[in-house]
């Protein structure tokens, strides 16, 4: 097995095909390594530039310092004879980013896309894609990419370390797709380790990536967006470990329409075969979405609320909006989820705060007027040691902050010391600082109430996944 | 009939129950009424204070000067005698904020409803709530509520007059869910003539605004959050009304689970017939949805698409992202609308564009090289034309705006001129540039994949449910 530590973590990378023009792909890899402070070297490739973007450009592969990574952005045409200069140069790692292999209609890319692999196999290099769209090592602050998500923009590469209850990775065939995530749940303050680009997975594939993630042991949830499974076997084996290890894989399955798998077959040549993963995924609790905000969504439920997954189904709501807590009762039962009654002594606890138009049956209408005298934070307490629940959604409105800055003690305490799962729907759109509060207690916000009901059936359907695999 | 004119568009408001201290919902009311530039005139009534934040303050209702509408905020005890007194003072409208009535346990708040029911009838008066918050009536700056979604915030009550291709009316049971589709359509362009909030409709049901609405042809698409039917007589006659004059009604209707029925039970004393209900939407093209956002976004589609909708379920997918265009054709097809092959004309007109790693079947994988040359909307353009396809979701990155800004003439003329709806999907958060731009070319923009296609999906079949309608 090739060296994959190279390939994300090298001491120095070449790029070859560099450019200046950073209004083309070429130019646009070098810019965005250039504009984070990864520590090691960079060496442009380039045959026509001896300068690139302030950086001395090397005329050939074999003129290179020893280099760790190289990453290929030339014509289909050149990649292989660039390859082999890679390897007899000594370079272990390659990830390579231009198209026209076996995505290509014809005969000459699928042809290349074999020569690849020989290369590969020969030298044992760690290769990733071609058609991929690199990779990002955020605690390197290595960008190799041309993803404009990956640019420098209005949230940094990582969240503040006292904010990082837990790290993400993405691995994506897609390369758009794959850097959607990380621009979806970065204002989120979710904190990505890495996101992998594999493309059409000559030599390495996602599994790949997803176990040396997962005996790396420094990430907690795994996202992967998968057009094809070139070996079911290194996959069953990656989702056995990721299990064993507690770290969730939430994976969609491009491909499920008749147009998809067309898209898919034109776009990275993969073949799908349903039944065979739908057995794989439900032996090792693994998380299907189809919904990119909610698979980023289900990721921070679980880096944020840790071991404290729901024993069962059952879930309290708490709203101050009763409609509010309609819409999620429907929002529960569409996922599974069940809301019983709360026990007599738990809905004692809890009228004692509440007017004659409120009730704490469950949805538990907690009132505006009793938000404004108690808070939010209590009223999920309370809930949530009843013994009749497994988990709590408390209903707010995060559009003024005075009500949830108010309870912010209460709140941050609940983060810590609540021993269920709580997660947090904000109907309206929350204040960047009420944001910033949950973020800070801990506790899941939610603009999408599917998403939030969705979620907490995810970790329960996992922590039971997870039981009984490890009994069995 | 009560005169609703009178409600929505009163010359001169009255707050029986009007205070200075802004942390109460008393004083909050004023306080929003107060930062909007509503031309007409405002009297707090208050047995305590004889100033309420700078406006003269009355001592009793039968003190005012001639005016419009009542909003009562007093405890619900006080409710039936101050309604009186409006009636005999000639008060022709009342809003009831309060809470205490038909949702309370026991017998004295249901009994408090029926004295409303009674005394609204006896002065012949257009009485809504109690237990609502409200409503706001944009054109005219009233926005007599305290839901802090009407707070002078980010955003302006109603965008620029030139961004404005139709209006959007809300009308909701929940106070809270009611304001919150403003929250959440606002920032999208979408422009609302309406909320009203009904709470629990002792005397105006939903259906009485909507009517009112539709007759007054000043808005194109109506969205309801419903609890109860109070009258199906009634809504089936405004349903036909709405399908008649082609303003789609977005309805979801709460308390599909048990628990919700149990939560609006206790929120608004509503009951559910579900059977009824889905007979009578289907008959009459009412779009159901339980989803906040995607109810906007459907909204947002039908506002900008106007009399373009899709004449069958047939759609085209141009995406710069391979795995872009393979996710929409999954939405598309759990929306249950179909990607045929484009033609082959159409086909060959696109493929002189296309390196040959890029594919015209459909989804059109245009690949980031073409359109770093040719731009988006022309593939749109091109595939629009197919006599294979019904409607186009162009699939956009909008984090970084160089290639919609270059691109901006044709993304305009494109919105302008396609005779079939385009719909945009931005799997990257959008800059705010490109959501300007796109509002401006008056293409409807989708940040989550789903709701596109089932925007397309819903515009469809209400095309094909109002033929049918107006055929039969």
């Amino acid at each position: 097995m090739p060296d994959i530590q190279k390939l994300l973590w090298p001491r120095s990378i070449a790029i070859i095909g560099a450019s200046s023009d950073t209004r083309g792909l070429r130019g646009r890899i070098v810019q965005i390594i250039r504009s984070h402070p990864y520590q090691g070297a960079v060496y442009p490739v380039s045959r026509s530039e001896t300068e690139v973007q302030g950086l001395k450009a090397y005329k050939s592969v074999s003129d290179l310092p020893p280099t760790d990574l190289a990453a290929m952005i030339i014509p289909a045409k050149f990649v292989p004879q660039e390859l082999e200069r890679c390897g007899q140069a000594g370079i272990k790692a390659a990830i390579i980013l231009s198209s026209g292999f076996a995505e290509e209609k014809g005969e000459t890319g699928p042809a290349l896309q074999e020569e690849i692999k020989v290369i590969a196999k020969r030298y044992d290099m760690a290769v990733s894609g071609p058609n991929g769209e690199g990779f990002a090592n955020t605690a390197a602050a290595l960008c190799p990419t041309f993803s404009p998500a990956m640019d420098p923009g209005d949230v940094p590469l990582l969240p503040p370390a006292e904010r990082t209850r837990g790290q993400v990775a993405v691995i994506s065939q897609s390369g758009g797709m794959g850097f959607a995530f990380f621009d979806h749940g970065r204002p989120k303050d979710l904190s990505f380790r890495y996101i992998v680009t594999t493309g059409n997975e000559a030599c390495l594939e996602a599994s790949d990536f997803a176990e040396f993630i997962i005996d790396e042991a420094e990430t907690d949830v795994i996202l992967m967006l998968i057009e094809d499974i070139k070996n079911p076997a290194t996959f069953a084996r990656t989702a056995e470990k990721a299990l064993r290890a507690g770290k969730p894989l939430i994976v969609n399955r491009l491909g499920a329409s008749e147009a998809g798998t067309r898209a898919i077959a034109a776009h990275t040549a993969a073949r799908g075969d349903d039944a065979e993963y739908r057995a794989l995924f439900k032996r090792y609790g693994v998380i299907e979405s189809n919904d990119l905000d909610e698979m980023v969504d289900i990721a921070a439920a679980f880096v944020n609320m840790g071991a404290r997954l729901p024993a069962g189904h059952r879930v309290a709501i708490c709203s101050s909006s009763g409609g509010g807590g309609a819409w999620v009762a429907d929002a529960c039962a569409l996922a599974g989820l069940d809301m019983p009654l709360l026990d007599a002594a738990t809905r004692a606890s809890i009228d004692v705060y509440l007017p004659p138009y409120g009730t704490s049956q469950n949805p538990v209408d907690v009132t505006a007027q009793a938000i404004h005298e108690r808070g939010y934070a209590e009223f999920a307490r309370l809930a949530s040691c009843s013994p009749n629940v497994d988990g709590v959604i408390l209903v707010v409105t995060g559009r003024h902050p005075r009500f949830l800055l108010e309870d912010r003690d209460h709140l941050v305490a609940l983060g810590r010391e609540s021993k269920k799962p709580v997660l947090i729907w904000s109907y309206t759109r929350p204040a960047p600082v009420c944001v910033d509060l949950l973020s800070e207690a801990g506790l899941p916000l939610f603009t999408n109430v599917h998403n939030c009901a969705r979620a907490m059936r995810a970790m329960a359907d996992y922590r039971a996944a997870r039981e009984t695999f490890l009994k069995g």
